[in-house]
């Protein structure tokens, strides 16, 4: 069972402790994965239930080949601009000095501002959250050839709340790919239904945790009899699609990707939308919040 | 253009110099896939067409059920056994104590032992290979779960003719899955038809370097632009199969594998068989040949 550290001055008990626990453990989910609110949006009935069910939905092609390209044309820049790979915002792979991801790309670049803002997303994303929205987080993540490491299985959601103080399970991310996303260059991987339950980590929040966390992250993951439960249970579902293509997947979706040994680079876009009425608080289990550009604390995008 | 040191006592040239050369060059392969020599054998014209035009061939039941289950018990005694864990011929994770690899499994195991010498796996290895056929290697490879590492991009046939001495490319491996192959859990990747053309690579290879590249390669492993190249023309097939399905392939194919971060562990047998007529002579490019747990030299299986 869970142990808590409660604060007399807190009014409410953490529905979601972690990182303040001892062991592993299993929390059901109590907010909704489909809120409602909304009154129309682009999603089809079918599809807000295959996400609802999955805790994730694909699109075939959300983004038109010739916006692919410019959108590929401006990462491509930015990746090249050394004022940009300087910034803080750009984090490295951890064993060469290619870009792994860089954060905050609507501020960044006037092209992903735009899109960020699109109604392809931000409607989609109102639809799933049920209010108004605005951006949590963006980045583009590369996985270059050869030597793209990848992404340990984690839960958002167990992040966002211990470290950023998201209370309640009511955002949702958008992944365009704008490379071809194969099953051998590091696909995301997700445990479909794994939405439903949130898993409490044991392991103190270091200080400054997220500048080797957004490398690597050891605290935070589920421990291995968790995992094995979740891939018998859940199984593992592969996100394949051409560039264009789009996945969609809810906060708290155990998801993870691996290294990338082929020559072809995959490079994502990921934008993550969050309900107007889940702002943030302070973290739930670290020592200060993370910077903005990694957990926005901006007002809504539209209201 | 490759540039070779000639020892004025070597009769004639070496076809394949590789490791003495100062950067990538590119040599069409001389000899047949598949070999003429021996008639009748299980593998049907389709079949050899395919090994010949693939460099690889797979069958979906190669192993019954009921076998795959005692091969699995015995892989698991070995890896729980004091005794082969600390053998030099038991290869370590390179990031963890787990077992990566177990070499010359046919001498260890009286189960492997007969495995090894089964008409299903022989027959098919004399037919590919023209002539009887003796073991060059065998090994179980074990990615297990979570931190399973994966094998870059190599070419057997290149370290077997620099460090071990093998003239021509006349040798096939056997991979057996003991467990489910997925696309997620590091499946073996081949490039198809890269077997008819040989990468020669720069690097000498250092005194004792089976010690390292067993557990990580870097020396042998083709330039980026060469992978690059060879993707685009041949692309990259992901081989899956269920436990019992097995892969022949060529020793000259470049392949690879990703690390396994799922669950599910990935345990292969892996058998390579050389013709009788290509015995191995000294290195072409390595200061000492490995040892004989790497590179047999015994004299033929059956002849």
């Amino acid at each position: 069972m869970s142990t808590t550290t409660t604060d007399p001055n807190t009014p409410t008990r953490d529905p979601y402790p972690t990182r303040t626990v001892t062991h592993t453990t299993h929390i059901e989910r109590r907010e909704p994965v489909v809120w409602p609110g909304t009154t129309g949006g682009p999603l089809l009935d079918d599809e807000l239930r295959t996400y609802d069910r999955n805790g994730f939905l694909t699109f075939d092609r959300l983004i038109e080949p010739d916006e692919v390209v410019g959108l590929r044309a401006e990462l491509d820049r930015m990746c090249a601009d050394p004022r940009i790979r300087a910034d803080e915002r750009t984090v490295g792979e951890p064993d060469s000095d290619a870009v792994r991801s860089i954060f905050e790309i609507h501020r960044i670049s006037d092209v992903m501002a735009e899109l960020v803002a699109d109604p392809r997303l931000v409607d989609r994303a109102r639809q799933i959250l049920g209010t108004e929205v605005y951006i949590h987080q963006s980045r583009a993540n590369l996985k270059p050839g050869f030597d793209g490491s990848g992404f340990y299985w984690h839960s958002d959601f167990e992040t966002w709340h211990a470290e950023d103080g998201m209370p309640a399970m009511r955002a949702v991310s958008i992944s365009i790919a704008l490379t071809d996303n194969y099953v051998h260059n590091g696909a995301l991987m997700i445990m479909p239904g794994s939405h439903r339950t949130f898993v409490a980590c044991p392991g103190e929040t270091p200080d400054g945790h997220y500048r080797t966390s957004l490398r690597r992250q050891q605290i935070g993951t589920p421990d291995p009899d968790t995992l094995t439960g979740f891939a018998d249970r859940h199984g593992i579902s592969v996100v394949t699609g051409a560039a264009g293509s789009a996945t969609m997947f809810d906060s708290n979706c155990m998801h993870g990707s691996a290294e990338n040994i082929t020559p072809f680079p995959r490079a994502n876009l990921f934008v993550v939308y969050n309900s107007v009425d889940n702002a943030l608080t302070d973290p739930y289990a670290a020592p200060a919040p993370r910077p903005d550009f990694i957990a926005s604390r901006e007002t809504p995008l539209r209201g």
